[in-house]
């Protein structure tokens, strides 16, 4: 279908990190189903990279060395964000290029407009820049001892078509998996939402103020049947094609008059 | 043009905050040309969060004191990411909330896929959640002392622009400014490129490997002239309306029929 996009080695290198950290239940997760599909690598960070977004290091060197590996695969911790793990992955870590970057299995979801803020799908954006077939996946369940084996069965359904059909250029997969057993897995959009914060304020022993992030999420079309959220609100699998082009071409289109 | 964007407020509150930290010459440069258009409170970062992204703090508490001034401007010093600080400031920090949210100015272009790392629009994209007309600027001069006097007056033209105008909910601009006088502002969308690594590799006293990560832009397009990367490339600013919105719904409907 995007022939250009799929591997042309018979078996090839996947890329495996994710945001939680090394020693993540979910990661060892995923390697145990994706081992199955070709050979692997990973490459995660020693400590949990939540939250992180696409951020890169600028301010200090990335440092990556060989662990004790994870299901016996080739495993390097690293000092840097997701994204610095990827790139570091596709630029001298290895001596071969991996032909996918699958990350995850988040501990959590990354629905709609978590997609922004998440380490999880920042290493698979960057993977979609480097030019090969990238997911991210995540489980609603945000227990360090989460149950992932139905999750797993999404993870392979998935991946096995995007072996098959590759995937356009500078293009990922959001990939949200319910809690307990999906009823199956839908194509979806990006449900319009937010996430309402509420600070917890604290004074230290110090004296001294300090905020806890918190907050609920909020959907702004809680009834919109194509959205992710609704799609996990109803035990499916949610599948979002994520792009890097974030223009926003109606208002592109709306403000062309504006004279400056 | 968007009524309900515009602020009500005869003198809005308006946010200014940054990515180089509260001492970049460019934060003190943009207090300097937004204070002709309202209330100003400056809440930034002690250090630079450059390529922080759309990150945010999950794992320790955030703190936000006041400082000494900006040009006499309420001023917060923050521990957080730039997203953290927009975060704060719509939450318990201050006692009014913003009518708009400044980021910049950037010492540094983040055209093109820079969006998606850039603390800066990290910062801008954020406020346009909080459901206020929000912009992101850079200057393509990454020197400390930067010369911003003609970047001032593409920030007074834009932002006049968008207090005339308003903004469309979850959007927000990226004005990316060249070096020296601009010929004019051009309306634009993400040119399509990304940045190719070459890390560097050294080795420590202790015999250690690490990884400092550097790279140039590829543009895949340098000849489309309705791109951001076209406009800079002319000395034009370039200004893009960004979405939060990251579906690729052109992808959604060529996979539409993936049996999974």
């Amino acid at each position: 279908m995007f022939p250009i996009r799929k591997s042309m080695s018979e078996k090839p290198l996947i890329l495996v990190t994710n945001d939680d950290g090394i020693h993540a239940k979910g990661l060892r997760e995923l390697v145990e189903v994706i081992q199955f599909f070709g050979d692997i690598v990973v490459v995660s960070s020693e400590t949990s990279m939540s939250g992180k977004s696409c951020a890169i290091t600028v301010d200090h060197p990335l440092r990556a060395v060989p662990v004790e590996r994870i299901l016996g695969v080739p495993t390097y911790r690293s000092n840097g964000t997701p994204v610095d793990s990827v790139k570091l992955s596709f630029n001298g870590l290895l001596n071969r290029k991996p032909g996918y970057v699958i990350s995850g299995i988040n501990h959590g979801t990354n629905a709609s407009i978590s997609v922004i803020y998440s380490g999880t799908m920042g290493a698979a954006i960057e993977g979609s820049l480097h030019g090969v077939p990238s997911i991210g996946f995540s489980l609603d369940d945000y227990s360090r001892d989460a149950d992932f084996s139905k999750a797993k069965i999404v993870v392979a359904k998935v991946f096995q078509s995007v072996l098959e059909n590759g995937l356009p250029p500078f293009t990922c997969l959001n990939v949200n998996i319910p809690k307990g057993k999906p009823k199956g897995i839908k194509l979806c959009r990006q449900a319009h939402g937010k996430w309402v914060e509420e600070f917890e304020k604290r004074t230290d022993p110090h004296g001294r103020e300090y905020h806890w992030l918190s907050g609920y999420f909020k959907n702004f079309e809680a009834d919109a049947l194509e959205t992710d959220m609704y799609a996990l609100d109803n035990n499916y699998a949610s599948v979002v094609p994520v792009t890097t082009d974030m223009t926003c071409y109606k208002t592109l289109s709306q403000i062309k008059d504006w004279k400056f």
